[in-house]
């Protein structure tokens, strides 16, 4: 499991680690009922704080894309129908990427042909 | 010039503020050379701190999408083609809300119609 941390970028860690982490599961490099690592021991491969490792996960888990089971650690969830609050997000996190493209001048078919060859490295939904 | 602030929301104000500043731009709602309302009578509009509409100007500045003009006030810039580092901050987000809709089980047709419905209300780029 390739994760690699950028301590000077202006994203925080535990975004960057959340960011990552749904890579590898929309990549299926993790895959649903996969353990993720102990908090302690990814903490300590990747040089970062528990406690942002932590975040992380809880983050994913409110996000209903990894359950946290006492005593086993960290579970990825099946991936299901999305529910509409998850639509929601979807729709308002490309609202604000695609005018953030608009405003740098990007032309529309860049910013599809961008999102087609992104999208050909993840599983079919 | 409509902007809505969902306090309760989990996305900073301030972001919600560069965001919402961002797609009035792409949608041509404000345009080049428009002057942004001040500081303070924005704060005052949208009832948050002068602190937080402060914020979200230099952020905007930052990513050049608007100049702070000393006693003049903050204008929108001219768009024009993307840099390198604006087409990454792109290409960087869209890998995230694209994984993030993979993991809810969203179909890539169902992503790219939504994307295509978000782009016909913005400029042409």
């Amino acid at each position: 499991m390739f994760i690699e941390i950028e301590p000077s970028s202006e994203i925080p860690i535990y975004t960057q680690l959340v960011n990552q982490l749904i890579e590898l599961i929309a990549k299926g490099e993790l895959q649903p009922n996969d353990t993720l690592p102990s908090v302690r021991s990814l903490a300590a491969d990747l040089g970062v704080n528990m406690h942002t490792v932590n975040k992380a996960y809880h983050e994913l888990e409110r996000k209903n894309i990894i359950r946290i089971i006492p005593k086993s650690g960290a579970v990825v969830s099946e991936i299901t129908t999305p529910t509409d609050e998850q639509l929601a997000t979807i729709t308002h996190a490309l609202k604000t990427v695609l005018a953030e493209s608009t405003v740098y001048g990007m032309n529309k078919d860049e910013v599809l042909s961008i999102a087609l060859t992104i999208m050909s490295d993840y599983k079919e939904g």
